[in-house]
């Protein structure tokens, strides 16, 4: 294993530190027990957004908390669910008296966590659970995955808290983006965690894992390498039978990096991606290409679509200020 | 070779034409011959800022072209130099009556081309020569090579130049913060080249390529595989002593991923490089962490110090708006 770190123990504490060092005009890092805040708390009388779940995803969760988005985000140990006194202290520290939203990614350890932290918290609270990855079927035992329509969600969400949304107001929101919104990944390579020394899955050199999940979870189907266009079409595919959109259909594009693939490919998918909507009348109004919702030192990128309408447009439009999104 | 790609021989353009579509508020793109625009033209009478250099180091330097930075970007073949003809058309596009200003990386091919245009050129103009990297000593032959730092040096004439600097004063401060600015990096894999099919260089499972370049030029020494403390241990001291920041000096800290490096490690790095300069009394007063001068899919990252002033600190600032740098 090749990582530029002094231990596997040390590792999220010292990157915490040095986050939290580069953004300090934006956020700031409570310790013990582990969360980051804004640096300068929302104005009373708006809705807390907390969101949070293993590390190695960045710049999700941390880099997303500042204005316009998360008030609070809870980084778990690499690819492990934060803890529910983590949760608890951040809701806590950003609750202004109009209630806590939870945004959680679908995996059994973050609901369980996110669900013993609202039982014992005093204040109003709801939770919007992100489940975009169509990799798995609707009705998969567990649920669908939360990737990187995640981002999406907290972003609108965000947008409506501080404009003032009430706390159903931003569930509900929440609750219909998540249901607006499908994803699917392809994974060229597996991604390495420190702690266990080496690659999450074996792949072939001449092997793609299609639909894999931002832990490296095994996707749909092993397939062999094929040309970005038989990928993009692949991915397309499962999110157009999924969302339906019609032609005329507004929508945002996000092509996301899991964290090895260059700009260049993340953008050569990004024009493919383009065409396939295209050719179906379907119009892209917004988007967004980079690394967002990374899966470490993966190579490959998901694709989510969400369906808009002229609010979510303006909610996406609306300023944004944190360490790695930001705009307006 | 995995790469999400179509073909070798179409990568370039289809990668440009997703970057296009997906920063159509802010860039324009020109097909033949081949460069990046502002899609709003700088008013009259701005000296022009045009760069250019060999892909794969994206977001350098499509994706620095907007409002505070750049004008106009020549973008060649993968680690190949565009050619006099993108740059004489890109100068022209973007001539607003008060000169044309090149700021190019030091790399045989790309000084030729552009001393090619420029001769060809009616405009007035000149140029900045990029020569941040202290893994080469200050006489080597063909002198030290552009790396990281040559986003600092856009971004800081960038905004000298919105604010109305000459021609002669924006070269003069070019020059002036290239001397300010040292950096080197650390390779802990190879990238591989499309054309070529495989990683540039061999690199043992245990070993690093201490003071490599952005091309995957071999660099100082490979070295055992060390301690994340250890790396930046080397990589500062080579600034330190190239620069010698004294005690209370204001400096720009900037941790640059090339590109497969999760920013959790790169977060890291730049945490362990700011306790370096703090012990020595340096002041870290700005710092930007994050994959900007990238080499294609190359793990590891470089660092990079600028020695800073009112005026610098001021420039550095100042509103930026482009497609992968923006604030104010």
């Amino acid at each position: 294993m090749k990582k530029m770190i002094n231990s596997v123990e040390s590792l999220l504490e010292e990157s915490l530190n040095g986050f939290a060092k580069a953004h300090d005009d934006i956020i700031q890092l409570n310790h013990q027990p582990r969360f980051v805040t804004r640096k300068q708390k929302a104005k009373q009388g708006k809705v807390a957004l907390v969101s949070g779940g293993g590390s190695g995803h960045e710049p999700l969760h941390t880099g997303l908390v500042g204005q316009g988005m998360l008030d609070a985000a809870c980084p778990g140990q690499i690819f492990t669910s934060p803890t529910p006194d983590q949760m608890m202290a951040a809701a806590e520290a950003v609750d202004n008296g109009r209630g806590v939203l939870f945004i959680v990614k679908n995996y059994a350890g973050d609901v369980m966590n996110f669900e013993i932290a609202g039982e014992m918290l005093d204040c109003e609270h709801a939770t919007v659970l992100v489940s975009d990855d169509v990799s798995l079927p609707k009705d998969h035992s567990t649920g669908r995955r939360g990737v990187a329509g995640t981002l999406i969600i907290e972003k609108i969400v965000g947008a409506a808290a501080e404009a003032g949304a009430s706390l159903i107001e931003c569930k509900i929101l929440g609750d219909r983006v998540n249901e607006s919104t499908a994803s699917m990944g392809v994974a060229l390579t597996s991604c390495t965690v420190p702690a266990l020394g080496k690659p999450t899955f074996d792949i072939g050199d001449n092997e793609i894992e299609m639909g894999v999940g931002i832990h490296g979870e095994r996707g749909r189907e092993p397939m062999n390498l094929a040309s970005a266009a038989d990928i993009v079409e692949h991915l397309a595919t499962a999110i157009d039978t999924e969302l339906k959109p019609q032609a005329g259909q507004k929508v945002l594009l996000h092509v996301n990096g899991f964290g090895a693939t260059p700009a260049m490919e993340l953008y050569l998918v990004y024009d493919l991606a383009v065409k396939y909507w295209q050719q179906r009348g379907v119009e892209i109004e917004r988007s967004l290409v980079g690394n967002y919702t990374t899966s470490l030192d993966m190579a490959g990128c998901s694709i989510t679509l969400t369906l808009l309408d002229d609010e979510l447009i303006q909610l996406w439009d609306a300023p944004v200020h944190t360490a790695n999104l930001r705009w307006g």
